[in-house]
């Protein structure tokens, strides 16, 4: 449920204002989001997901706002509450004749909190299975939290079945991409092991942070191509989101795990659970 | 410009109100849209505009609005008008926890008049060029006309020299796809070839005419892969687009064209000039 939002710093109450229907975001996905948890009034990783927005729109070439702004309105939709999940927006506002964008036109921004899953960080193991909508290579989109996400609705479309709390994506060429909404990490002979989204996907501000636990530790860590046979031969699996923070895989299709070693010491070491 | 514009049926007048930023086709682009030629008062191909709303509709599980009401709503904001263009969002409304869509929600439906582009309809040969943006592959959204449209956005972002009326671009894997926004159609040893669009790319209305008219007529007629070495060796080039009927491509790097009689012949047939 929406808590509250402002749209370019004017707080909006509704379901009806707040964009019109010439914005770029609505007319075209023309833009970028961060979704974050709040925690005890904070937003944690604050500062990778306006790192990881800065980014994005740089290689859209949309202009960022201001982060002090951001922050500012990130306080306000948040004063008061200690927990939910806070969605920034960003577009690259409206007009330009079609797709074609025009130069010097401030880029358009939602901050919004809504409440926050009942999952939110738990140390809960989940169910999960593969879904057959893939993600589509495009090196020049890879990477990016951007609004074209319908390959995510209608993969997310594929199940109701509460029990199972996230589904596996494969590119068109087969490689294991991610999550619907989050990232996936393998131990493989010991060996953490990530897709490297160098054709698809979302680099993950969670996933950021597990690469630089490990990096930090000198664990041995990969991310490379991935296949989805590797899946099944991992000996630990794991998801990352910035929201629900780690959760360790227990049952995909027939195979089960438990909790590992290595999940509990990343989980433990970036003071998850 | 916006002349004027509906949602769900009530007159909005600004850029400010309008859809809510819960709505899904902001958030994600979770919609189809349609742009048609309003031409002495009526909707150009207007059947062919809403069939192929139905079926994209279909494709995402979008409850398509009645015809009748769209097509009501069409007349009210065009009223009085002679010449522009008709732009239809169809989004999967608000709602939802994240990408999964729920049941039961009702899509959100704009209806838009725009003033009419000088180009419009007009017999003028074109100069093109290729864009270096991939469209991404992915047969589950491909012929679509989705909200997913970035790839569009930035490959039109690639020119500014407003001599250069359109760009190819080809699929990640080297294939020709379209223009940014249009449909292109070659004319090889004597055939009519444009590509199939099995991959990527929009189907559009009048790419669905021209194969229709050339059916009728007994033409051969291929879609099929098409190569962008084919674009240098083809005798007629030409590009479609509901808005600007079809185009004569004249010159694209070094390699220039005359208009060529399959392209009269097709735009004669359809009554376009």
């Amino acid at each position: 449920m929406m808590l509250a939002a402002r749209v370019d710093g004017t707080a909006v109450t509704d379901n009806w204002s707040g964009i019109g229907i010439e914005n770029r975001g609505f007319q075209y996905g023309d833009g970028l989001f961060e979704t974050a948890a709040l925690i005890g009034g904070r937003v944690r990783f604050l500062d990778g997901h306006l790192s990881r927005l800065q980014h994005g729109c740089e290689r859209l070439s949309i202009p960022m706002p201001q982060s002090d702004l951001l922050a500012q309105e990130i306080a306000q939709v948040t004063a008061g509450h200690e927990r939910g999940v806070v969605k920034v927006i960003v577009t690259r506002g409206a007009g330009g004749r079609g797709y074609r964008p025009v130069d010097g036109v401030a880029s358009k921004r939602v901050v919004a909190l809504y409440s926050a899953p009942e999952s939110l960080a738990a140390d809960v193991g989940i169910e999960i299975r593969w879904c057959t909508t893939r993600c589509a290579r495009n090196a020049q989109l890879a990477g990016m939290k951007h609004l074209n996400r319908l390959e995510q609705v209608l993969a997310q479309a594929e199940w109701r079945d509460a029990a199972i709390a996230e589904g596996l994506m494969t590119d068109t060429e087969g490689e294991l991409v991610s999550g619907t909404s989050s990232n996936v990490f393998l131990v493989i002979e010991g060996v953490l092991v990530t897709p490297d989204l160098r054709y698809a996907g979302v680099a993950g501000v969670m996933r950021g942070q597990v690469l630089k636990i490990a990096q930090a530790q000198d664990w041995h860590c990969e991310e490379r191509a991935v296949w989805p046979e590797e899946v099944m031969h991992a000996t630990e699996v794991f998801v990352t989101n910035a929201v629900r923070g780690i959760r360790p895989v227990l049952k995909l299709g027939e195979r089960h795990w438990n909790v590992g070693s290595v999940t509990r010491g990343i989980a433990s070491a970036l003071g998850l659970w």
